[in-house]
């Protein structure tokens, strides 16, 4: 049998609302009192029921984490994971869990994030999104719910973690000017996408910086993080095109054109220098090892947290914005011999 | 200004206990008045509380997944986001949301299971574990809270999803022994993990069937799912220790072990052949590429999410047990020229 508050309150001799307000710690109850009904709690192995708990003083120590993409797939890209990791380190050492919610179209997460918002359960969102036309982050600022979004957006009144995409882009594209590049194909420009959109025009930066005119036939549309790299670099090379070096926004993407590139004929780097974005883990024991950019995805999660928190924890509003920097790492796939 | 269920009932001419009926959907409440009452939430744009609805009805839609190990290391194995994986996608087909709980002691974990079952939260509970002298499993199956475990357990009131681990250990072995080798050691064995137990129990009937005596200075402890194995291979070597194969229980441990061998100026795979177990898409790309055994974690949350899914949706008590085939994968860092 479960034991209930009113077991409790019967053996405390107190009344059923005087343990709901030791389970709150309410200011009106004695210490005496207390002590007195925690020790029975205890000896009676009672656990206040924390839905119980949670309207009494509104705290239930849920974040949310809502993730776009189906869980199968944003799973496997171990940028996710990792952010997670971020995440869930930090929380956990403050008490608190995570409540996963996946979703895969712009509809579903509105209606996730009105039930995770208006639900009781958690007390504070972060968001993966970086999609420009996000409704979902107004309707959180017009609630005024605690949220943090992990990419960048327009509204002011949001707080976010970012890397720095612009610069990012700029970084790759300076880096095979120098080595040499006049045409260099950006692969993995998605429209809807301000992180994509950001790292291209990081990319026209630099050439501009050099005198390098753009050319929009160079960049190659995609989805944002997808494995059709391969698919994509064919049906390029197949049109004739022939770039000596290209920056991709995502290793698998790289990992697919360096493919395609070799059942071409073609060598890496001698014919085509490949870079790619995030450095996962296989970037290192690719062949050719991918040049990529660390982006430190689990200190984008940490920060995220740590800036949830200091909303979470006060009436004051407040919009911070931090950017999490990122390094280029250099390997075989852009160094010719 | 957030809507009440007092502004619903106003509106709607009804008591709030009226609406809070229409909410739980109670057959007292006739079709006319729910009808009116669901119209008005939607026209005033409310969502009922999910906590307030909870207590109604008892159902939250949520289940917990209780991982070991500290939050950013479980994650960074490709084992733990492929189940996650796993779990979270036939979750989300069902309409359940995932609260991911890491902890890092087993009195962490018992403390955490307590709070989420008994709190309300969580409909059941998905729990990670290959320890044996497990408190937590034989409270939950006291407590009749609905639970399944990724791992075995001995009591037989447990649901389980699991990988045959005596019979990879069995088929690494065999495979081993017939390509010549007398001499296997075996690295990761984890005294107080059954899976690696199990691991070590096929190996030794592989070498019985063979008539290769068991040799207890070949094995090699670890902890289970750890990054030491150069450490541990380097130490094994400095004593002198001469093995023509290891059979590790964890390629990460497998990889740290190749590094080992070839510091110590031997080769992989004609001196020590080397094989782990989980096949991280690292396995692939290594130097050499490793042999392992692919064991299916996305397979594992599924069917855990399933089996969980048939008993808290049943008063029945049932006892289920899923095996996961496991699959041998053959790469070079075994294969002799």
């Amino acid at each position: 049998m479960r034991v209930t508050i009113n077991d409790i309150a019967k053996k405390a001799k107190v009344s059923p609302s005087t343990v709901s307000r030791v389970i709150a710690d309410s200011p009106r109850i004695s210490e005496a009192t207390k002590e007195k009904v925690l020790k029975i709690m205890k000896e009676m192995n009672y656990h206040p029921n924390m839905i119980a708990r949670s309207l009494v003083n509104r705290t239930t120590q849920i974040i949310g984490v809502v993730m776009p993409g189906m869980a199968e797939q944003s799973l496997q890209h171990p940028f996710y994971p990792e952010l997670l990791g971020g995440i869930a380190s930090m929380a956990n050492k403050q008490g608190y869990k995570i409540l996963l919610a996946n979703v895969s179209t712009v509809d579903e997460e509105r209606e996730m994030v009105k039930e995770l918002t208006f639900g009781g359960i958690t007390e504070g969102l972060i968001l993966l999104t970086s999609r420009d036309d996000n409704p979902t982050v107004e309707q959180l600022v017009k609630n005024n719910f605690p949220f943090v979004v992990i990419g960048r957006t327009e509204n002011p009144y949001v707080n976010w973690v970012d890397n720095d995409n612009f610069l990012i882009g700029y970084q790759l594209a300076t880096y095979f000017i120098e080595q040499g590049h006049r045409s260099i194909a950006f692969l993995g420009y998605s429209p809807g996408y301000r992180v994509t959109r950001d790292r291209l025009n990081g990319y026209k930066k630099a050439l501009e910086e050099h005198d390098i005119p753009f050319d929009s036939r160079m960049v190659i549309e995609s989805k944002f993080i997808s494995d059709n790299g391969y698919d994509l670099m064919k049906a390029f090379l197949a049109q004739g095109k022939s770039p000596t070096g290209v920056i991709a926004c995502d290793d698998l993407l790289a990992f697919g054109a360096i493919k395609a590139i070799h059942q071409a004929g073609l060598r890496v780097p001698d014919d085509i220098a490949v870079a790619g974005i995030n450095n996962v883990p296989l970037a290192d024991y690719y062949n050719p090892p991918l040049t990529s950019v660390k982006i430190n995805a689990f200190s984008l999660g940490t920060k995220a947290f740590e800036m949830l928190q200091t909303i979470m924890g006060s009436n004051i509003r407040s919009y911070n914005q931090a950017i999490i920097p990122a390094e280029l790492v250099i390997r075989s796939s852009t160094q010719r011999g």
